[in-house]
C-alpha cells in the first residue's frame, strides 16, 4: 500500500489562490486575477449561444472520438482526424506523454524554469528530469539541451513561448534544433500560448510535423479561447503517436460539453484575432510602463509578463494581494524576484499600474 | 519514440455505437441506448436549474481542490475532506490508482469478466494482471482471489456490483476478504453502481475504510446521479492514499461545471430514491419477461441485467439494432452469449420486449 517511492517525495500542485478567498481576507470588493493566464475577456458569445440553446444530455456517455469536434479541428488545421488526440487539459496530455514514453532508466530533457507538470509527471514515471537553465534573456538554450540528449532519452519538452518567462523559439531555432536531435526522441512543443504569438517571424510548428515525424505540438483551448473552465487541449503529431496517446488515455476523457464548447470556439476566429490583438496592446502598454519605473519585462509573445522586481517577490506579491491583485510570485514558478502578471482587462492593468507606483514607492522610501 | 513496448499490443477503447450513427445506418427515428448503463431519467433538474442561472466562468481554471462539492459531500457521507479524492470519471481514477501503485514487478488481482480498465491501466503500467474467473454465477470467487495474492500483489480489485454480470458482493464476504488480505496490499472496492444496491442486507463498504485503512471505496456522478457527460468520480479511503492519489492525478482534473453540477445533484437525494426506486421495479419486471421466455438473467443489483441468449450475441445485437436498440453483445465484455442490456424508461423496455419476442420467434423458427 506504499505505492511507488516517489509519491512520498512528491507534494501536490499548489494553485493560485481563489478570488473568492482573497476577497473575504482582505474585506475587499474588487478583485482582480491575473495569476493563472486566463482570458480576461472570456469566451466567445458563440459558446454561450450553443451551451444555453442545446439540451445538453449530461446524463449520456461523451463521444469518446470526439467526432465532431476532431472534424472541425482537422478542417481548420488542414490535418488528418488522426494526427490529433484530445485531453482534459494539457496537464493531462503531458501526465498521457509521459506515461507512454518514459519509464525507469529512460531520461528527459526540459528547460528551467518551464511548465512543472514536464517534470512533475517525468518524476512519478521514475524517469530522469535533465533540466536546462534558461539563458538569462528567458529563452531556451537548446544547444545545451541537444548536448544533453543520450541514447536513454525519451522526451525533449520546449515550452513555446515559454512559461514564465513568455519568450519564443523562432522557426530558424526548431528547424536546427530538430535537424541535430536524434529522430528515435519525442521533441513535445507546448504551444499552449500559440495564439498569442502574432509576429510575421513567429513559428509554424504546424508545417513541420511531418517533415519531423518525432515532434508532437501541443494546444489548448484554454488560453485564448477562454475554456480553461472546461478542460480541453490537444495534441498534433503523427498518427502513429497519436495512437498511442490513444491506447493510454481514458475511453471518455474530455466532456460533451467540452467538446461542443470547442467546436463552437473554433468556429469564431474573430474572437480569437480580437482578444489577441487586444492582449498585445495592453501588454504592450503594461510593459512600457514597469520599464519606466525601472521594472523590467522579458520579452513575451503570451498573455504574460514576467517582470523583475526591485525587492523580494513574496513581498511584491503579498503587497498586490492586499489591494485586490492576485498574481504569481516569481520564487513559485523558478524565478525569484520576479513576478508572473497576465494580462488584464485595460481597466483592470490601470489600476494596477496605480498598485504598482504605491508599492514601488513604498520601496524607494525604504531604500533611502 | 517507440514508447513502452506494451503500446504495441493494447488498442484504444472501444465504445458503443452513438445514437445519432444507428439512426443514420438503420434509417430510424427512435433509438433506445441501452449500452452504456446510463440513467434513462436524466439528472436532477436542480442540476439543470444550477447551469441556467449560474454565469458560468468558463474562462476561469477549476477550482483544483473543489473545495465546495468536497465539504458537500464530506458532509453528505460524514467522512473528512482529505478521506476523499476527485477524478475525471472513475476511467481516470483507476488510471490515477493504477500509476500510483503499480509498475513491473507488482501483480494486480482482479475477477474476469470485470471492469476491463483494471487491466488495461495495470497492463500500461507493466504489471501482471492476476484474472480469476467469475462464479458460474456471475458472482466473485473472492476465495481464488485471495489464493493469488503474494508478496509482489499491490492492488486487488473489487467491482461490487460487478459489471458486467450485476452481481454484487455480501457485508460478510467484504469482511472475510478483507481479515484475510494482508495489509500492505491496496483493496480497491468500485461502488459504480452503489446506489441501486438498496436491499437491507446490502454492503455498506463506508463503514469499513477506518477499519481497513488498505480499503478505497470507488463512487462515480455518472450513473444514479445522471452526469456521465461531465465526467465525475471519486474516491474515498484513508487520507494518506488519498494523498498520493491527489499527487498523481492533474492539478485540474475536474471541471468547474461538473464540481458544481455535483453539489446540485448532491443535494438532491430525493432523485435518486426515485430513479433508483423506478430502475429497480423496471428491472425485475424485465427481469421476469426475460425469464418466462427462457432467456435467463444474472442477479443483478444496478441498472442493467446481463442476459443468457439462446444463440450468437452478436446476432441478437445485430437484430436488436436493426430495431433501434443498443445493448452491448457479451462477447465484447468477456461473456460470451450473453447480452448487457441497461434497464431504460419503462416504455422503452415495453418496446424492448416487443423486440425480443420478435427476435425469439425467429431463432425457435430456425431451431424448428
Amino acid at each position: 500500500m506504499e505505492g511507488k517511492d516517489i509519491l512520498k517525495e512528491l507534494r501536490p500542485y499548489e494553485q493560485g489562490m481563489q478570488t473568492e478567498e482573497v476577497k473575504r481576507k482582505y474585506n475587499l470588493d474588487h478583485i482582480v486575477k491575473l495569476a493563472s493566464n486566463e482570458n480576461p475577456f472570456g469566451f466567445s458569445p458563440k459558446v454561450k449561444s450553443v451551451l444555453k440553446d442545446a439540451d445538453i444530455d449530461f446524463n449520456i456517455y461523451p463521444d469518446g472520438h470526439a467526432t465532431e469536434l476532431s472534424s472541425a479541428l482537422a478542417i481548420h488545421l488542414s490535418i488528418e482526424e488522426d494526427e490529433i488526440a484530445f485531453s482534459s487539459g494539457l496537464d493531462e496530455m503531458i501526465l498521457i506523454i509521459s506515461r507512454c514514453f518514459l519509464e525507469k532508466g529512460k531520461n528527459t530533457v526540459m528547460a528551467v524554469p518551464t511548465f512543472p507538470q514536464y517534470k512533475h509527471q517525468a518524476r512519478i514515471e521514475g524517469a530522469e528530469a535533465r533540466e536546462v537553465p534558461l539563458k538569462e534573456t528567458g529563452d531556451h538554450d537548446l544547444d545545451e539541451m541537444l548536448a544533453q540528449i543520450d541514447e536513454d532519452t525519451a522526451i525533449v519538452w520546449i515550452c513555446s513561448p515559454n512559461n514564465p518567462t513568455g519568450c519564443p523559439i523562432t522557426e530558424e531555432q526548431l528547424n536546427r534544433f530538430m535537424d541535430q536531435c536524434p529522430n528515435n526522441v519525442l521533441v513535445v512543443l507546448d504551444e499552449a500560448y500559440y495564439e498569442f504569438a502574432r509576429k510575421e517571424s513567429d513559428l509554424h510548428a504546424l508545417d513541420k510535423f511531418r517533415k519531423y515525424p518525432n515532434l508532437l505540438i501541443l494546444r489548448t483551448f484554454s488560453k485564448a479561447y477562454g475554456l480553461a473552465g472546461l478542460r480541453i487541449g490537444y495534441a498534433i503529431g503523427n498518427s502513429s503517436i497519436i495512437g498511442k496517446l490513444n491506447v493510454a488515455r481514458g475511453p471518455f476523457n474530455t466532456s460533451s460539453i467540452a467538446q461542443k464548447a470547442a467546436v463552437a470556439a473554433l468556429g469564431d476566429q474573430s474572437f480569437i484575432n480580437e482578444v489577441t490583438v487586444k492582449n498585445i496592446e495592453i501588454r504592450e502598454d503594461f510593459a512600457e510602463f514597469l520599464n519606466s519605473i525601472g521594472w523590467e519585462c522579458f520579452i513575451s509573445e503570451t498573455n504574460f509578463l514576467l517582470v523583475k522586481t526591485p525587492t523580494d517577490d513574496i513581498e511584491v506579491f503579498q503587497k498586490l494581494l492586499e489591494r485586490g491583485f492576485i498574481i504569481r510570485p516569481g520564487s513559485k514558478v523558478g524565478w525569484p524576484q520576479t513576478i508572473r502578471v497576465t494580462i488584464g482587462k485595460a481597466d483592470d492593468m490601470e489600476l494596477m499600474k496605480q498598485a504598482i507606483r504605491e508599492i514601488d514607492a513604498v520601496f524607494a522610501k525604504v531604500e533611502e
